[in-house]
């Protein structure tokens, strides 16, 4: 087995449904991967250790999710000089906009590569990207990814244009 | 010299014009302090070692201001058992909201007791109020200091009364 | 039985399903508390007689709950020289931003120790902490606490590096 | 000398150069008013001391201007039978939005009458409305008033048209 | 019959569920209102018919409601002589923030009195509050429902009290 | 078959529910439009030959929907000389804000001409509007609608004055 | 002397400086136009005299600039069957957040076409694309004026990539 | 010279002062670059051609900057294959909400690695940090700037412990 690339964590199993997203994408580009619970909150020593390991361990990527006041993203990659992609998870009262704040406002000289909140594919592809600047087989897939992107929305478009709205929403 | 009871901490020293209210109320209460500055993503190990051990060091309650995506109150009350009272620094860009969300919006399990935007006076003064649980003078005080700001609004508010707000605002 | 050292109070009945996290946080950790409803608005003499006694009957925290323009925190912090700690309840219109910022922005001299949007758990543990700087016995439950917490989370740490995230989320 | 109608209050001195705008405009429609200092958080039994009797003085109306966590118009609403209106004072961090909402949004059962923020020129002149529907010639007055602003406004836009902006934004 | 004091009127039949609550509370007053949709931006001409006749009908205050880019309330208080109260109707997108803003930040010389948002019935009691400045007896009847209020919030209180939270949930 | 004269685009199919509003409004005008998916992301191709092309093969407004970081009706806009209008389509985390700012915040030289968030109903009416600037059947079309509007708010403003709420409510 | 095609008018000669903006471009694209001053709050007659006459007198497209609670945009949009863009005009307290949202949330049935915050600019601008659908030689200047712009960008690029960001930023 | 890893891009000169931040951390790691403008809305096609190109030319990270409804850093990443950091540049309405929501907020499937508003820095941080994930001497440099930071904070902490923030503040 090939060691992982990517580390993806996340401070609570409760945000499982949303980061599950960012492993199914590296699966799809075959990057391997580690995900885990890591919270920073509750366990800031295990936090730490795995901030301070995950580059020595192999890791080049790491994606983390947090809610809130979320914390854990912008921890990593205080300790970590391996680039960090922050997912904010929506929240129920503020919707997601503080968990955003608290990732992407980060000071000079910590930065966290934050996406749309929820958006933990697109976590798992900005990793791509990245491991796709070492490994040419990698940026080779996400042309491929670009290109399927790009005939699924023509095909769509094709079967509304010739079906018209009314049909294509009665599908 | 009395050991510190109260720990006055910031991400960076730009942040010092507004903290040292909190020491300032502090010293009118007579209460020991530190300060110092952690910044939880520049130095992530000062800030461990310091949440770790500043309650055996004798500190009692931990204030600490932080800017944008404001980590270092969070980070600290996930360590030590200590109440952590956190002090949302106003930013450039958003105001402060980021600091504010970043700081309030915490998970179940680790609460921050946070005051108003760049109100550092209100957090010397919560402090003041969690020692006055223990040391009866400074309830005391507490108290004496209510009563003068009760008599510098009725001072104020007689004296619009007998001038009128023309006068008032000319002197 | 023992006096209640913890005084929960809320705008009204309907704040008690959110409340009711604070108490069960003081059960946890068997410091008294009592609970009631004291509305700013609807019973002012009422919360003004609460405020102002609740120090003489041996209460050494308040936690207050409200939401809208929440004005009962504040209120009571103005009148007594506890520490109060304010819960922003969850509105349906404004998600809780009103009453988060109703309790939070309180002026220079009278602080409000605010916790996250509806999150009651974190003032009872708040006041725990507070109380635990005059009983060692409750500091070291919350070091329990916090193993605890760290515990479980190691534990669903290890279910998901085990099980892999598809098993994880089908149990 | 007549009794005031209206009674202008605000949290702070700091809000008179806001709130004079109020008197300014009950000056000119000659209704009767009283204008002081009183601080729901500072001078709390002053506020419930003035809510309970201002009724009974003879006032109709009651302005009341606040900032930030902003409980003055609201407290004051909860005790009186008379209509409050509320100016939501701008404050340096959030611009007057927590103002706004801490004073807007009061839950069923107690109104405050909220006026744009710093906009207490505009409670001087719902306060005359108020009066109006009492006295005849406030209600005339407040015609005149509104038709002088028509002839205002059609005296620049005359002015606009004939010289075109080059010229008009040179005057 | 008597005559209407109060008018409600709403842009859309969609308000109705809103405001009904401001006609609840005048039928519990026994204040007379009449009731009708007037939409600001489907039928303008009717808007400003009925804000120009509203008075000479002998009403005392108008209370209107709206959604969105809410222009009713400020379009009849451009027109009439009569303290108008806005009513901020919850909008599916923005919950209601648009309605708000849109009401409450009137330009100086045409004040619009603005409760909460979805909050009719306030806006009823603001009429009242307003009506009793005229009618004795209105404003007696403000006070006995203040002292109901009260009551109810009481007796909630003891029962709270009594039974613990565990029980009184469970009723 | 005449020539359609407006374009009704959007970024995925997710908001043809919202977008088949536009498309339902111009039949109602019996403005022809077309109708397809473009999306700025992930056909940029596509979305440039789409600009590039709409003026000469005949169409005279562009309507373009899109949700999130809605670069669409901005991207469009900055491409062709027609006039382009932009719907910003809900959004689950941020109700549409996000997509609101995205299209309204267009930089000096290239306008979007944007209506409410979920309002493509709008959306068509504006492009009517435009076409009945050069066909002047749309523009008493137009009229008529405007007439039906008022009407049927008058119906049901006559309904509900005739009914009362009780009823009105209940059929 | 030709017809103006284009009417620009403004609550408040306060917004002359944001609205000469649309002027300017109008006669860059030698479009006649007329501008004057229609306060809705304080000229609510005019307001309607003007919306009323507009189409008649061979206005083809009315630009709107108002701030806070801007209800002109959408009272002349309500009133005239011509396409009307708003210009949400920056405020002091909320920076324009009201006026883009009482600008452009607009109910289904009464479009306004806004534009970015004070960006006038972009409303003459989109002014002249919709003249361009009837005018092809507005249209083709539309086009130039792309162009224009396009080369002034690509001569400071070149201008920026020839001598660095130390020189550029010097001269 | 060595051939540019990374290309800065901005819509506008007017974002180069916030922008050359990027540049001077490049510098700092001896990382080539190139810097240019790329106006998504005022020259689509250089944007193309540059998104296009980019991979193709050898660079390996694009770092772009824009305000308002801002396009270039989503568009761009729409098109290349390379990992694409967007700086949010603030905006003088809405303070960069706008920009970072525009940038931030990417569909499903074309990630963009957004950093804190107007932190440029940050964004050259990050491009290292992705460099460094393939040239291990600039992953050893990102090492060497954090113990830097580090010290440099620590130097501080030291100074503001001896000197007391009254003596430190004089400085």
């Amino acid at each position: 087995m090939k060691k992982p690339l990517v580390g993806i964590i996340m401070g609570s199993d409760s945000d499982l449904p949303v980061m599950k997203e960012a492993a199914e994408v590296l699966e799809y580009f075959e990057i391997e991967y580690e995900m885990t619970i890591v919270s920073a909150h509750r366990t800031p020593e295990r936090m730490f250790d795995y901030a301070r390991s995950c580059a020595d361990r192999g890791l080049e990527v790491i994606i983390a999710g947090a809610g809130g006041a979320a914390h854990l993203p912008g921890m990593v990659a205080s300790i970590t000089c391996l680039p960090v992609i922050g997912v904010p998870v929506k929240t129920s009262a503020l919707q997601g906009l503080d968990s955003l704040l608290s990732i992407v406002q980060m000071p000079a000289g910590v930065p966290v590569a934050t996406v749309a909140i929820n958006n933990a594919k697109n976590a798992g592809l900005l990793a791509a990207e990245i491991i796709g600047i070492k490994i040419p087989e990698v940026r080779n897939k996400i042309k491929e990814y670009k290109e399927k992107m790009r005939r699924e929305v023509e095909e769509k478009a094709r079967n509304l244009e010739e079906k018209g709205y009314r049909e294509y929403l009665n599908v």
